[in-house]
């Protein structure tokens, strides 16, 4: 038994090197850090953390801190399902999505990172292992830019080893977002892995008019359509649209995931290991898109998430999309030639610079 | 315009009189109470409040303190439609759901209720107005209470003026829950309105098989049969079960109360005014209902609820149960032969006992 002595939470805000923004979160100056490291009964240490965009990152501080450490305290850090539903249910009434799963993710993360050092093993490899290199594409937030500078930060991210790019699309009027598209597609030639991203920003009509004025650019994915709310509408915007339909970062269980997949209203499930509810959740959903013969690819914390889809033969694309993070982080994961690939540390490998994150506490 | 000036969170935590049981949450020792005082520039107060059984109340302090009071001060209490939108999407990343929602919950309540209070009218009038005699039942969480326990709670509610009432299902073996329905009813006579609540317990084929064991009985309704995930396995329970099902409180949005009432999941859409988002919702939710031919039904809140029920020509029963907060309410709400009055008094009519509250801070 691998007895949970320690659960310290931290609280951190990592402020933009440029101000982001995207058709529903407006402008994003700071996003928000919450780390947790649980250590065991014999020193063993292991660590998670998710993130917000700016908000709700003290009401996850406030989980961690006075729920989950006191109920994770003394079990047995290597029963993972059964501490996950442990808290699951303890926190379920006002907790069962938001600032709680979060925290859940953050934990149940840390208890991944501990269970892979104690086997010494790669996370990857410890979640059943199929292959490190893992396609990653470039998640631009660049909704606002002039298309100039959507040009050169696309040749920055062809520089930087990228070969797959993501661009925001839901500005003010369609056409502006179907020239944006036409311009990225004729600078990165046919062919090339490009998808666009709404954050939510249509109605389902508004989206089934934009999927088919974007068909002929060959979107790998349209992106987050419509609110994370409507199974339904998301099945009439693939059915009607005409292109692939990703989404996921807003959902927030398994079983959200299962009334998109089950009503055939995703190509690309789209969890976030961040915020669905850790490492254990994001593989039930990778598991049952590939029962749903779908592809599975992934939202934010790709130093993590890199071993979660080089675990799973169904997995497409890995997002990267730096927020900061990386300059508090040993070994930033490398991009080379549009992989990138699963460190082979113990663990997911990640090592917080601690004394840099202090002088930012949230 | 009525400027907000003031948004002041309170956070306690109530000793429960007695422990409570049901088949999810265990035993519940105490209830967390959050409340959120606005005040404008004009001086008028609104107060509105949220309550958990036991965690995640620190985290909805969080939002409040730290999220909403910064979103909201400044606004024009007046526009809560606007203001309520403002901080769904300012909160969305890492909310929609959980303590956020319930923290928007409590500020909901406080706008309506300052709204009212302005208007010098009471809240169920201000809502449009129905009917302020609401019938009521008593919420027993019994699950655990030896049968003759049961019964004497059973006549103290009688005794009390209620003329309907709720106990708890889901114990180990179904033959024990048949018994003692099958002891309610005899107790309570033919035609007594009485429902069970099993909160998520079963799976769905033990859900149908529980609700063809109880058929005989003549339960008003049963209540959350199964967890909150799955509108396709309550229309089955439905369906397949052959008795009216209720459920509600751990929905946290009307897109929620969508899934369920499109598919014919429900036949008692039972939100929460402190976590289904607030009065702005709760009224969506029992307007769809009213769409769907359906009554409407609630939980917890009683003295706030009673208002919105008062104000739907298709409410059911108002759900009442105590946990120890009316020690901290003036003029707690009052039960005569089964009904409960929506007081006159302009806004909500909460008084709550600052002092007395300050004695038990969380």
């Amino acid at each position: 038994m691998a007895k949970l002595v320690a659960v310290e939470p931290g609280f951190y805000r990592i402020p933009l090197p440029e101000v982001l923004t995207d058709s529903m979160h407006g402008e994003m100056r700071a996003f928000e850090l919450n780390t947790v490291r649980v250590r065991d009964a014999e020193g063993a240490e292991g660590v998670g953390y998710t993130f917000t965009v700016g908000r709700n990152g003290a009401a996850v501080d406030a989980v961690l801190r006075r729920e989950i450490a006191e109920l994770a305290e003394g079990e047995d850090a290597d029963a993972i399902e059964r501490l996950w539903h442990k808290i699951w249910w303890a926190t379920h009434y006002g907790g069962r999505g938001g600032p709680t799963v979060l925290a859940l993710s953050a934990f149940d993360i840390a208890l991944w990172d501990l269970k892979a050092k104690r086997a010494g093993l790669p996370l990857w490899k410890l979640l059943g292992g199929f292959d490190p290199k893992v396609p990653v594409y470039a998640g631009g937030i660049d909704l606002d830019l002039p298309l100039d500078a959507l040009l050169r930060q696309t040749d920055g991210n062809l520089a930087k080893g990228f070969r797959a790019i993501k661009m925001k699309v839901g500005r003010k009027h369609l056409h502006e977002d179907v020239e944006r598209v036409a311009a990225m597609r004729e600078h990165l030639g046919r062919g090339f892995p490009l998808m666009a991203d709404a954050n939510m920003k249509w109605s389902i009509d508004e989206a089934i008019r934009a999927a088919r004025a974007l068909q002929p650019y060959g979107l790998v994915w349209l992106e987050e359509p419509t609110i994370p709310d409507d199974p339904a509408g998301h099945a009439r915007i693939l059915r009607e649209g005409g292109v692939p339909i990703a989404a996921g970062e807003n959902l927030r269980t398994i079983w959200e995931f299962r009334l998109y997949i089950g009503a055939d209203a995703l190509s690309f499930p789209e969890p976030d290991v961040t915020n669905c509810g850790g490492v254990t959740p994001f593989m039930k959903v990778a598991h049952l898109a590939e029962a749903f013969n779908l592809p599975v690819t992934s939202h934010g914390a790709h130093d993590i998430t890199v071993h979660l889809l080089a675990a799973c033969p169904n997995r497409s694309y890995l997002e990267a999309h730096g927020f900061g993070l990386d300059r508090y982080i040993a070994d930033p994961l490398a991009i080379r030639d549009g992989f990138a690939l699963a460190p082979d540390r113990p663990g997911h490998g990640i090592q917080f610079d601690w004394d840099g994150l202090d002088r930012i506490r949230g």
